[in-house]
């Protein structure tokens, strides 16, 4: 039933008669049964283009240019890894061919929330269970007794019995391995008090790739708006430019330590409204990225009111759910809430954001992740499925972390010890380091920064004096990132300009991470200080 | 310079004013500095949600439908986790709850390319290294020698070395880890016998991203047009529809083992044209997806002129280049074509895509995989850079494993052995398999099936009875799909109908993978056998 040799030969000649003479192509393809036509030309066909390069010039459509990409690519911009972070990568390339060449040994990247990049280590536990989830042929070797925990053993033995096949390799159910699911419900249902279905989580790689997905299900158009705290994680803008939507912003108010208003909610919906837009999610941030606020549950109950008298589904980043820095604020779910308010399963369509690149755990390169999505019909369900499906599952490492965060080692277990006194070493650490900074921060002449509650990040305004902006306008920089460009010049320190986040126009800020190492701490201070002083020196009016 | 107290109680009070009574929004939002106002409120104000669960219900916005979500979304599909994989989990399902309640013992996905699903063993070295690399404290102890062999870890301190403070859990440069991506470079280098810049490699979650990634940075609108294979891998189809461009088909050649066949491109794009569609890109699957075909290098000589020619990027699906099953095929990856041919660095836009989930180490669940990135210029490849940093890096675990297939153990080094006999046993194993299956399927009544010189698929041709095709649209179902769901119905075998891919009007395939294990073969091949003498008989014209 097949002709391959005959076809075959009858391929190889055709398509080279369609290089030596491109003006046969119409009348040849209606000949394509025609042998003998083929055959004419075997003889000079083996090493026709192997001899002949000047092929390669010739009269071809002009190359892709820049202006013919997708203009919401263009459109789209990410200042967490923008400008300020090239030079960086510039200032640091050069330090490492000419040591002492600028003012500073070192690059110390405040840009983003990498914890592990400054030297955080990594959960003990963790590793252990996903070293040998990846090797699971040493884990009953005697060796492997003396250097893993016995609780790190069970536990990776658990997870792999909930894989079928205990392939650690193998593409799982698109939402994610079902045994890790039901132990991340069980983890929710315990900091919640309140139900949690495995049916309802979907692993993703990191959080990023779930909040586009969210973007895509809902935006059709630039008249579908998704609103977005002000400032914002540009995530959420990148995310809106990509997908075609419109970032319809609610400011919160520095004032009040970024305080969120319902009035002010109310105000820009009218207005987005006003102006044809659809409005059909809105984005929370709890606790705040880059503001470091932490919501009041009243707070949170308003806005999930508010979520469902106007229709908006509640999209709720709850990634730092773990980063806590004050005594008087606790993390409450805006699941939890709603729930606590009588909103059952059915009443709001809520989805919650979860990764293991925050927290006390930092796993940023595992790329580990899920949403939690209720309130969902099952139609638009299932096409949430299926954009997942396309992508076929997210990272099985990233999966097994996602499972272990939500449910670490328990009293009695035998790295309980370890892993407790890890965690806290680092929450502490980072509550401590947050206070130093702010403090250093708020000393500072036209600086002032509201407290880190929450989240990785301070996020001081400051005063600029007018020399210096028009200073920076004159070099047709935002006036924040010509200073973020002169701190780095000056001390080797990366923040990002507040204009990458958003801002109330004409104020001026940047975002700077408390994830330094805790014994670097007082030369950043130092060096930010002097540096502040001399710039505000330079430009005083 | 902060007034959290008094802030923060006017923001509880305020927000409970909202909630008490809408019709003071706006009046409300232009007083919010005047305090009186809000405090009029505050005796109620602490249990207000909590006690009163009947606001629950109100008139709210309708909840979000099926029918208002992004209709790029509701357009897009993927079969290969499609609707004959939701009955193939429901029967599973039955099986667990009541053994016996189907004529067969187990289901067997031979719907997609997931090896280690099917029993397939990782490559030892690999996992070795991953599992060195997730847990580095135990890299120097002494039971560490004794599970691990030498070049492992070896290899394990050479890639931490390569981490910025050997931080396996911090993100990484966007494009990957700088080192990983110099040792992928000299891989393809060595592979292709032409340089290769380890700037050109963008490291990504698996071949997918990478696919959608450039759709994104190609697609405007719907009058931008992919060239795609028919019958094609729907990752294709689904991506080009989720970014709202069109599809624009070329047929390959079922009766010459599935040619591509340059007239019928060049037919095709003018057809495309006079639609009025710009055509963008080229994709190319070699070897084919779902046809297994393997191209001659005159063929991918062509294909490259063609694209020079017409000006289209040519993007080259690579990730079955180690799946090659036939002495008289060889892979060669369109770069090395483009760059025999005298096309340099500048001349051609080509993109080349791999994974780790191919190959012998079907690594599926990993995630791991590149695109190598050349001939675009610096103004575009910027915005392909900043594409990949909204979602920060892919994997590093995923990132290290693309390093390690791009550069297996060598001659010399302990794990060669272990590794040749593992990588032989597992590639010639499959070519054995293929063959076996290919003249199972060849056998049947009506059926015809190429050879799968490479890749992991069979793609039957089924002549289906006239009266079978009628009971099917009485069904409102695909010919072929009906075929499929009889076919896992009667034996546990899932399969992809052809409709899925696209096949030419009137013609009706399926796709099979090779991928079980070999002792099952002779039993799948005999269920395959009866159920189709079975299903012709029962509707023999």
């Amino acid at each position: 039933m097949r002709k391959f040799v005959a076809h075959r030969a009858k391929r190889l000649i055709s398509n080279a008669t369609v290089s030596l003479n491109p003006h046969h192509h119409h009348h040849q393809s209606s000949l394509s049964s025609s042998n003998h036509y083929y055959y004419y030309y075997s003889s000079i066909l083996p090493r026709f283009f192997t001899s002949d390069t000047s092929m390669a010039s010739n009269n071809s459509t002009p190359p892709l240019t820049v202006d013919s990409l997708n203009p919401k690519v263009l459109k789209c911009e990410y200042a967490v890894r923008g400008e300020i972070v090239s030079l960086a990568q510039k200032l640091q390339q050069d330090l490492q061919a000419n040591p002492g060449s600028h003012p500073f040994e070192e690059i110390i990247y405040c840009n983003i929330g990498n914890p592990q990049s400054l030297g955080q280590q990594p959960i003990t536990f963790f590793r252990e269970v996903l070293a040998l989830c990846d090797h699971p042929n040493i884990i009953d070797r005697s060796e492997t007794q003396g250097l893993f925990s016995a609780d790190s053993i069970d536990r990776a033995w658990q997870i792999l019995d909930q894989i079928p096949g205990r392939a650690t390799g193998a593409y799982s159910h698109s939402q994610g391995i079902k045994g890790l699911r039901d132990t991340i419900a069980a983890g929710i249902e315990a900091r919640d008090g309140f139900p949690a279905d495995p049916n309802d989580i979907f692993l993703t790689d990191g959080a990023s790739p779930a909040v586009h997905m969210m973007m895509q299900l809902l935006i059709r158009s630039e008249n579908d708006g998704i609103f977005c705290p002000i400032p914002q994680y540009p995530l959420y803008s990148a995310s809106i430019a990509l997908h075609g939507g419109t970032l319809v912003p609610y400011y919160l108010d520095e004032a009040t330590g970024w305080g969120l208003e319902i009035s002010e909610l109310k105000k820009q919906l009218e207005a987005a409204r006003q102006k044809g837009i659809t409005v059909r999610a809105l984005v929370v941030i709890n606790p705040g990225n880059p503001t470091g606020q932490v919501l009041a549950e009243e707070n949170q109950r308003d806005i999930v009111e508010f979520c469902k008298k106007e229709g908006l589904v509640l999209l709720a980043d709850e990634v730092y759910q773990e980063n806590i820095y004050v005594p008087e604020k606790q993390f409450h779910s805006f699941k939890k809430v709603a729930r606590s308010m009588g909103y059952g399963d059915k009443d709001i369509p809520l989805v919650s954001f979860q990764s293991v690149s925050k927290g006390y755990y930092g796993e940023c390169g595992k790329r580990g992740g899920y949403m939690e999505v209720t309130g969902f019909s099952p139609e638009v369900r299932e096409q949430i499925y299926k954009v997942a499906s396309v992508n076929l599952c997210s990272n099985i490492s990233g999966q097994i972390l996602a499972s272990l965060v939500m449910s670490p080692p328990k009293v009695g277990d035998e790295s309980y010890e370890s892993y407790s006194a890890e965690k806290d070493g680092i929450l502490l650490s980072l509550a401590r380091r947050a206070k130093t900074l702010e403090a250093a921060l708020n000393s500072l002449e036209g600086v002032t920064c509201n407290k880190a509650e929450g989240a990785m990040y301070l996020f001081p305004r400051i005063v600029l004096p007018n020399k210096a902006i028009k200073e920076a306008e004159s070099l047709k920089k935002a006036p924040d990132a010509y200073y973020a460009a002169r701190l780095l010049n000056a001390t080797g320190i990366v923040v990002v300009p507040g204009s990458g986040f958003g801002q109330v126009p004409g104020t001026w800020h940047f975002r700077c991470t408390i994830l330094p190492q805790e014994e670097k701490i007082p030369a950043i201070v130092s060096q930010l200080t002097e540096f502040h002083k001399k710039f505000m020196d330079e430009f005083r009016d």
